[in-house]
């Protein structure tokens, strides 16, 4: 299902995608089972793996790898319903809009929340729930993400625990 | 994929998505490649977002708020197949049943396990792993997902460490 | 969408699945929402089940248990492109192989780091990442995944946090 989507030269999109309002840059790639919201842009030479979600606010800059089974979250303490018991329409919570800088990395199975921003360069380890924002070229791992320290091996997915 | 459900007055299911012998009351939706097993109860005006899966015994009151990529989970030690090397067949585990309260939300990515009951009013936290019953109107984050500090910011998908 | 797979006798693979160049052996079930790359096998009498993602270079030995939103991973430190901007392509990587031994079970939601071996009839708890090897007829839980102390009651998804 593609609807409403600017897509520049050269992107593939695989079967089994729901794509609605979104803009993707040149040569990227969307894999199977990925839904992209609208308002969301996705920069050139990005790839999107399979079993990602990628919600409304998200800029995604151009080179970025995006594993499979990732998450992003726009929104800080969603309900169903509004107060009265209706349910609510986009207007009833407030945004919180996410950027990635050109040249992330973020890997499978990552959450991220609203309202941060990842630096250029960053990698986000597998399996991590990053809550805060990550500078560029910092690799953070574990729930909540935390950085790895300096000099450590850097491997996505490996939490360093900070309290041993 | 729809086969033996029972839909309630106004009710949105999109595309991409496999629903067998379940129950969705009211105005509620369903995203795409979500999965909901039979034996599913979904209340009214709930929200279930893309990438869920919600296995049989789990009861879903009104006004649930499911987030993207959310994991419902039923067996406590499952495996493949039977000591005799037989797969295993419905009967040949015990089904661990989930409850989850009206107006509860839970955040994407999480993870549900088995005989969990979460109460009226709940927020469970983005990517967070729930192995344990949570009281009403209570916000949990983390792996395993504890119950957040009182009076700290509540702020899905941030952990605070009980040993900080 | 099947592309150029081998299946044994009595396989299942249900609807909206991705699967190709792979192997999956005699009785072996796999969910919907499920992509399965080139160069993969699944041995006799494995449950895969839904939203579950397998990457290239991973072998399942026979009767294994995959639960739902599984991710393998099999590179350490992906990017979108190489260093000179250009979309990266197989052998710009280098390629991390994991192996599942005969019985073993991956709870739901758990992620698998590149290059682990987890051995025969192992449990991963739901929602844990794996970064090491797990012996044998262990049980591991967390992010990251650390095995379950001896005696302790085994349930996957909790995590008996070492600090504590």
């Amino acid at each position: 299902m593609l609807r409403d989507c600017r897509f520049g030269d050269g992107v593939i999109v695989h079967s089994f995608t729901n794509l609605y309002g979104c803009e993707v840059g040149d040569e990227s790639r969307i894999g199977p089972f990925v839904e992209i919201q609208d308002d969301v842009s996705v920069g050139a030479r990005c790839k999107v793996q399979s079993h990602t979600f990628i919600c409304s606010g998200v800029v995604i800059e151009d080179g970025v790898f995006i594993g499979h089974g990732v998450n992003f979250v726009n929104d800080k303490r969603p309900r169903a319903t509004r107060s009265d018991g209706v349910l609510q329409a986009p207007g009833d919570w407030e945004r919180l809009d996410v950027r990635v800088g050109a040249g992330a990395t973020i890997g499978s199975a990552a959450t991220i929340l609203g309202g941060v921003t990842i630096g250029a360069g960053a990698m986000i380890g597998a399996g991590a729930v990053v809550t805060h924002d990550v500078p560029a070229e910092t690799t953070v791992t574990g729930n909540p993400a935390v950085p790895l320290p300096a000099g450590e091996a850097v491997e996505p997915g490996r939490r360093v625990d900070p309290a041993t």
